[in-house]
């Protein structure tokens, strides 16, 4: 879709009017309508449902029910939540368990995947990968004995992932290539099956992190024959701050590959109490300890809204909305000093759109405190508005466009110190 | 105390009246008042604030503050929470975080300390040692190059930890001693201070497991000059269905000691996005992702409460109740065949006591099923029964006892079946 208008506020309703997916506004919890938020990339919105649950899990299952809690369902959930959140990426049942954080899970799937590839020596990974990943990786090669280096391919243009030099970085020496399937600056998106499919035909092993996909881009975990994944529930999942997060290892590989942090919850027996760790069959060896129950919890009801809503329609919508964004950028941003630094092609592009400004940071605490306007600032200069479909109409994409513009158009920013403060 | 009397019944009722902590019991949840709930060192009772402060994490936190909960608070968290326990610990500010699971936590200072003994390859544990932390180091050994060995000390009868024993085995090789402060099984607690100085005279590091004392049994850390300690928070802190562990490292070894799990909210600015790891100052390095916010929410109220009543008030309490304990298993179950699994000296013992019995598993399927009294059952044959002094009173622990000799008496076990299929 490309958008061809000039009536950006007439076309904003005539596309809210055929949305499909117009219904799930009202299973989210919103209890300031004239706020728009445009940072479920970062935390999405608390799905109704999820309320109820978490009141139930605290004073029912927690409350009454004591431990019996986990014989009554808790001690299922990593798996039970798993199976839900592999079905939104392509996985089999049996391949996802949900534990710990993303940077954990990733820690654990990269000391695996190198203890299966011995004796390969080069890492390779982007300059736009999330820096928790990279510190992740630095942690992984520091603590395992120092035998691996890092290889970071740069970006060109900051915007797009540098697929075909890191093609050309993955060689015979190369245990393992780890990507953020989607960046989260620029919402660019790789070729997952392309990329992963290079990296095979060296021998090298591929860790994906979708925490910017899951939720809002298709992912064929199975179809790319991706080796590991790890991503985050709290974004386009709304499944709270802070969520735990879900880690994926390709069947034909669980058998052989070691969680380092090698728990009780991911021994074979964990009530037998026996003092040697026997990985449990299946992905379940890769969780470690007791499950945060509450905040596990909290997962299933967002991520069944986007179940019931379907990836595919999901998708859909997420690119009318990013298109209609750059449409906008187009004939009101861009006049006013803002530089699009997301991809132009749809295909490659996640769910949200991230532009420049010299005065970014002053424009997002306008736009905050005067105009109800939530989007993301990222350093050092970059604006980002995210589009979660289940519960971003175009009206509030319009709305707030709008009032960036007079923000900018009437210099409401200038009053804001341009020292950078905010912790998110 | 010696409990020297025959009528248990009128001394519980004279232990609950002089009992100044008795005030506390209504500060949880108890919507059965029949139900004895005897696992509070396995999931703590709910509190009543704590009801209360989830469902403000959730609707307003969450539902209604969105992403700006992470600036008026969320962010700061793992800190707070970890100061308010280092409280019942004896750490000072700055010493404590709360973040990840106990195992995931045991990990990262196992690998800190193996790192700031370079060249030493002996690590020393003990067999009584919670299984899934024998399961982290065999994990921790594994995949950081395999050049350290693990010497498991045996306890001489299954009860008493091999204090002795280990200090033998702690030498010039000896990189690292790890235990239990209290073990899991028979509540036996070491001298910390003792242990802690004669590793030290060697040159090794120590790390405590202090999940089964917190909160319970009096911890001075800074006074043992303890390295590295790692706890959890559901049991005696009562903070909820696998809340996030706790993890301190010793200031003056701050500076040094290198998390391996170094995730971006340990790095020195998270949210500069720099592609360089560089390790916060103090504790703070050891965090990794981003905290379980919902699951973090939840410990503070009953570690207030636990302040509130005064680590020694709740350990005078504590050893008063375990004692009243084995003075009616002398009185009453011993004659039944029960046998006493923890230590009889007071100072060696921690909140809880366990009993055996050839069957133990139908009798506590008996007395859950049938006489509302919920105690702890560990393979393959023991009985556990915890008091957890803010809610548990005397008279509780009287009539969990006699309806135990029922259960026993009446042979109302031998409906149940053999065999185990528990998973708590």
């Amino acid at each position: 879709m490309r958008v061809q208008t000039e009536d950006f506020r007439a076309l904003a309703r005539q596309l809210d009017e055929e949305d499909e997916l117009a219904r799930f506004e009202q299973e989210f919890v919103r209890d300031d309508s004239e706020l728009i938020y445009l940072l479920g990339n970062s935390l999405g919105r608390l799905p109704r449902a999820t309320a109820q649950r978490m009141e139930r899990a605290v004073r029912e299952e927690w409350g009454e029910r004591l431990i019996r809690g986990w014989n009554e369902g808790w001690i299922g959930l990593p798996q039970q939540v798993g199976n839900r959140i592999g079905e939104l990426v392509g996985a089999r049942p049996g391949e996802v368990i949900v534990a710990d954080s993303t940077s954990a899970n990733l820690y654990k799937v990269i000391v695996a995947a190198l203890r299966l590839r011995p004796g390969r020596t080069k890492i390779v990974s982007d300059d736009l990968n999330f820096p928790s990943d990279l510190y992740i990786l630095q942690g992984a090669v520091a603590s395992t004995g120092g035998q691996h280096r890092l290889e970071i391919v740069p970006s060109a243009d900051g915007i797009h992932g540098p697929a075909e030099a890191l093609a050309e970085a993955v060689d015979e020496e190369t245990a393992l290539l780890t990507l953020s399937h989607t960046l989260f600056k620029s919402a660019y998106t790789y070729d997952m099956g392309a990329l992963t499919r290079l990296a095979h035909e060296k021998g090298a092993l591929v860790v994906w992190d979708l925490s910017h996909s899951v939720g809002a881009v298709p992912v064929d975990l199975a179809r790319a024959g991706a080796d590991f994944a790890v991503g985050c529930t709290y974004k386009y999942l709304s499944g709270g701050p802070g969520a735990p997060a879900f880690l994926y290892v390709r069947e034909g590989l669980q058998a052989e590959a070691r969680n380092p942090l090698s728990g009780w919850m991911g021994q074979e027996e964990p009530f037998a109490f026996g003092l040697d760790y026997q990985p449990a069959p299946g992905v379940r060896r890769f969780l470690t300890g007791t499950p945060a129950v509450l905040s596990l919890a909290a997962i299933e009801p967002g991520v069944a809204l986007l179940l019931e809503a379907g990836v595919e329609r999901v998708r859909a919508k997420s690119v009318r909305q990013t298109e209609y964004l750059i449409a906008l950028w187009e004939h009101r941003l861009a006049p006013l000093g803002f530089e699009l630094r997301s991809p132009r092609e749809s295909a490659r592009r996640g769910s949200h759109i991230a532009v420049g400004h010299p005065e970014a940071w002053r424009i997002a605490q306008a736009l905050k405190a005067e105009m109800k306007v939530i989007p993301d600032f990222r350093q050092p200069d970059n604006l980002r508005f995210a589009v979660a479909p289940l519960y971003t109409s175009f009206g509030e994409l319009y709305e707030a466009m709008a009032r960036l513009q007079k923000v900018v158009e009437q210099k409401m920013y200038e009053k804001y110190p341009a020292e950078t403060t905010a912790v998110t």
